[in-house]
């Protein structure tokens, strides 16, 4: 892509101003044509500064989920190999499934700087408003059973965890099975959904969704943002870069892949228990037609909560909603 | 619709002839449009008597799988309760997997005399020749997780059986985990495909091929059709009929799903093992990348099996394909 390739010299030259004539030269096209590419990337929210005589120079990129933007310099070879971007859509899981049904090939990820109906799990409602969230569907073709899928959800909470805390620098911790928290309230949920028949599955969407730079007022009741955790712990950024964020998920979701795939799940249950905080923590366990209370003993190897029972019976959880008791 | 009740008013006198008159009170239309329709109804096969001055008689009704047909007098209420038929389609697998996503009430049933791109297990063709074969598809919304998909494909297993048992006299048997065999021979193949959340079903298709009329000539290698087993056996038969057979399968699938719920999952199991002539027998397991032999010693609580090596070992084997060894 032509846009692309200029935005290539610009960034190889930050701090320099790069001629017309170069920028011709290096992209293979007229100056009418390098004029009309600047002014449409500047419309883009690209700051690009035109110094006659002189050349063009960079000076902000903007900080929308600009596939170019994703793509640029990412360290992973597999996740985000194929990036597609939405202004708005009505949910990037849904999308991404269409496509993974017509063979789009693994790795391959949809962004939305908005979703008019974001899913939740067990059909709820992801709220997701365009402002500073990021909305992200990655399409996985993993060799396992159906039964497996845990694993896939524990390593996406794993390696998202992972990327919030890199970039942020907050503590968050992940509350069985897939929830994102910050000082008790979420910042980011994961909804995985598969194909599959009986033994084998065909594909695996993992999605997620991280209040980024969001207002707490856009956000439901127990949500919050990064931003906004970052000034309650007195940190002066405004702002925190999306497109940032989403390379290091790709970045540390094809490290964890890679892991899982070679070295099995332990080290994934490893890292994944050292980033709760629950563990050990008494919590209420809601299933359909049944509450009941206990302490958060361990993940078992096939991903199970494994919960203590106030009787020191031990019971195993896959499925449920679990709220922390104070 | 005016077709299914002209036919009822027919059915409801099989031995006598309908006035033109009483056909057009009974359905509330004029003789111009009970004449069009009748005339209708004979291409798609009906032959309907007119003798001038005394009426119309139902004399043959064609074994197509006309939705009207499937329904008459059906005594499953959920299984069947929709009906959608196809002349020729990809995949009723695939047509049903689509209205699930769309949101089609369980028991939703999609029916093709032909199929372009039949599936099998694990992205393998399924031949779905136009010659007397039953294609089709039901829509279920357990509840359940993932993990429990097994239950689904040997209930299926069970209620096909049964069904062709019955229809057909055979005494076909099931080969782990999903295929139907007569005399070694393949005369029916069922696929399981399921969307899925983490932990919990959203929906599954099961699919269910079974050469009925079909000429062996027709069919690949290994296959056989009712009609010709029936022959071999010595039997006079020349047609079976498929819509009673497509009725016979709803009514045994719901009366199992029906177990599954109220009852669980063992009494289906206990049916199945009733069902099977591979237990006892030495078999061969291929696995992706492994290859081994033993001998099938049951089916575990959660639709496994479980083969005993020669060792003593007993291993549980939740995928793969078997292969009977003589």
């Amino acid at each position: 892509m032509l846009d692309e390739k200029i935005l290539e010299v610009l960034k190889t030259n930050p701090d320099s101003y790069v001629s017309g004539e170069e920028l011709c030269k290096q992209a293979g096209v007229s100056r009418a044509a390098i004029w009309k590419r600047i002014e449409k990337l500047r419309e883009e929210g690209y700051e690009i500064e035109a110094s006659p005589h002189v050349g063009y120079r960079l000076l902000r990129i903007p900080d929308t989920l600009i596939p170019g933007e994703v793509r640029w310099d990412l360290k992973a070879k597999t996740f985000g190999r194929e990036v597609i971007s939405y202004k708005k859509v009505d949910s990037t899981n849904d999308v991404a499934y269409g496509l993974a049904e017509k063979g789009v090939r693994e790795g391959a990820v949809i962004l939305a700087e908005e979703q008019s109906k974001g899913k939740g799990r067990h059909g709820r409602q992801w709220s997701s408003p365009s402002k500073g969230g990021v909305y992200m569907s990655c399409v996985l073709r993993p060799r396992m059973a159906p039964n497996e899928i845990s694993k896939v959800t524990l390593l996406a909470a794993v390696a998202v965890a992972s990327a919030i805390r890199r970039m942020s620098g907050l503590d968050v911790v992940i509350k069985w099975p897939n929830d994102i928290m910050s000082d008790g309230r979420k910042v980011c949920g994961i909804l995985t959904e598969m194909k599959a028949e009986q033994d084998s599955v065909d594909f695996v969407i993992v999605g997620i969704g991280v209040n980024v730079n969001t207002p707490v007022s856009a956000l439901p009741k127990g949500a919050t943002s990064i931003i906004e955790e970052l000034s309650r712990a007195g940190r002066a950024e405004s702002h925190l870069s999306r497109v940032e964020l989403v390379k290091n998920i790709l970045e540390a979701f094809e490290k964890y892949y890679r892991i899982l795939r070679e070295e099995g799940f332990e080290p994934i249950v490893d890292a994944w228990k050292g980033l709760t905080a629950m563990l050990g923590s008494r919590i209420k366990v809601m299933l359909p037609g049944r509450t009941f209370e206990g302490q958060a003993h361990t993940v078992d190897p096939d991903g199970s909560l494994v919960v203590r029972l106030d009787s020191g019976v031990l019971e195993k959880v896959s499925s449920g909603d679990i709220v922390m008791v104070r």
